[in-house]
């Protein structure tokens, strides 16, 4: 397995992502190599998932700066910025993306001593280290999380927190693919994730790739697979995590955490602490994007499924309160409640 | 507004059905000549909805018996028979199919001495009493949970109970179709209800086409709807009751359940005294159906929207305990906690 699905070509002219829009049914590489193919890759979710924007925002500021044919610092820095915008409009919601090109941007501004060829050589080790930090990150939260599972367990997994959304094996499915290269035995419920699906096509994707028991059920059966005694621990990413543990997450997150408080199974968040804003003092000040209705009425099917003129209300994502919560898993350490103590013992590592 | 939406045709030689699973794209009426229409028009979902699959048994063996090729009472039995068993297997978990068909035996084992001339036109009888039954079933449980909602009341509603499932208003939609007559202002939200939709495609289109305000979700935006402060109460159809008020509905009802207990909001739960299994102790009783799992990986989609090999887990059903339930409203009043008291006496009403 590659450590990410997002990484510079051989000779290091292009970023090459796998297009997450295809998948379960084509594995396609792309290769992206101007401004408007990166801007594109993102804007239409061919690459998705936060760490993995970020990671390929860094490696397409990095081909773009390259390329830049210019005859002096200032003109490089301002045709710089000018890509550093426009990548940045791609999707604004998704914060790692101006966070990774904001530390690219860093590089070029306090390297203004230095030669263009170098600041272009600083900008690679940038973004390789960005990626590195996932990897690192993944890895800790993998280990972190498998350390809270028996070898048999059941575990519920809803919408897409592996491979492709991050580095090596994800956050909320890392320590489920690290479990499997170790000899354990789980047993995965893979919720489909409606409107968009990241469950059925993205999960149980990686996850029967990597050979692990993963079976595929909707949304809305994840209450019977918890009565029939299958689950023994909820395994999901996050989006945003508020000071006091509430965490937004995809839509649906908030049920099952509900569905698992009322079956007495523990509720596990995973995510990387610069998911962590503390200047979120609870879920009420998470702003919850609305998406177009037609991804439930007519988005993926061959015919209408509601009548056209049918109102929709379509939440991208859901706050999880944080009394539901069992332990919010971070690359620094496992926080439990009370969550106000914890995470800001935690912000501060 | 028809009555029902099972009828027998004008001569008699079939039962018409409008096919549930052309909706809301078409509204394609199918004639049921064979029994092998009839079953697989069951089995397909063409006719749902526990009353309407109850009334369409009813005319399907009427009008198996009326072709009967018999030289004798013994045989006419013996072939009524064959074919009662035949349309009692396409589908396990509704009981009204099984209770319809018992009501059609009666009528031929009591009625021996007669001639099986008789006999066809006694059956004929019994299945338009049937159908006139679930009628003034529907309009007394529309009258019933009327009078615990409030004009301006938020509802959610799950899967379809409305009149294509069974007659007139229906059961859980019923109390909104009534009030909707009577200038109540209800706002709807209609879980979609995977993995067949029925609450996209009978749902919202049923309540849409009587001017209700209902809005589409899909089902794990249940919890956010709730927490938003939107419903006041949910109501549910019911595909069978046990004796102490477990009680069989669609796949994510009692995730449903679990949500309103939560958020402290009313389920009730609307049906048929013919729904009352008082032969079923406990939801544990009661067979769920398992469905193809190419439901959810296939079925409506464009292209396959999980891998191929993917296990899934497509129970049809589940079982939301008694005490989850608010109030179950029948035909003949609403039972309300303990239902092991209510029910049975209810039960000898």
């Amino acid at each position: 397995m590659k450590p990410t699905n997002v990484n510079l070509n051989e000779n290091k002219s292009a970023v090459v992502i796998l297009d997450q829009t295809k998948i379960p049914n084509e594995e396609i590489y792309l290769e992206l190599k101007t401004a408007k193919e990166m801007y594109d890759a993102i804007f239409e979710l061919k690459v998705r998932g936060a760490p993995a924007i970020g990671i390929c925002a860094a490696y397409s500021i990095y081909i773009l700066a390259k390329n830049i044919n210019a005859d002096d610092y200032n003109e490089f820095l301002s045709v710089f910025k000018e890509n550093k915008e426009y990548l940045n409009s791609s999707r604004p919601t998704a914060v790692n993306l101006s966070w990774a090109l904001e530390r690219m941007e860093k590089v070029v501004i306090s390297n203004k001593g230095k030669s263009i060829d170098d600041i272009v050589d600083l900008l690679e080790r940038e973004a390789i280290e960005i990626q590195e930090e996932d990897i690192e990150m993944c890895r800790k939260i993998s280990e972190l999380g498998l350390s809270l599972l028996e070898k048999e367990d059941g575990i519920l997994t809803h919408c897409n927190a592996g491979p492709m959304a991050t580095s090596l094996y994800g956050t909320a499915l890392g320590p489920i693919l690290l479990g499997q290269e170790k000899g354990y035995n789980f047993r995965v419920f893979a919720d489909e994730t409606r409107p968009l699906l990241q469950g059925a096509r993205l999960t149980s994707y990686e996850l029967d790739k990597a050979d692990v028991d993963v079976t595929l059920i909707c949304d809305n059966m994840a209450s019977i697979v918890m009565k029939n005694g299958w689950i023994n621990a909820c395994l999901v990413g996050c989006d945003r995590i508020a000071a006091n543990g509430d965490v937004a997450n995809k839509i649906g997150t908030s049920g099952v955490a509900i569905l698992a408080k009322y079956y007495n199974i523990p509720f596990y968040v995973l995510g990387p602490t610069s998911t962590l804003d503390m200047g979120c003092k609870t879920g009420n000040d998470i702003k919850i994007e609305l998406r177009d209705g037609n991804e439930i009425k007519e988005k993926f099917y061959k015919k209408p499924m509601a009548p056209k003129r049918v109102n929709t209300y379509n939440p991208a994502f859901d706050v999880t309160d944080n009394s539901l919560i069992t332990a919010i898993i971070t690359e620094k350490g496992i926080c439990r409640p009370p969550f106000k103590e914890s995470l800001l013992k935690i912000s501060k590592k």
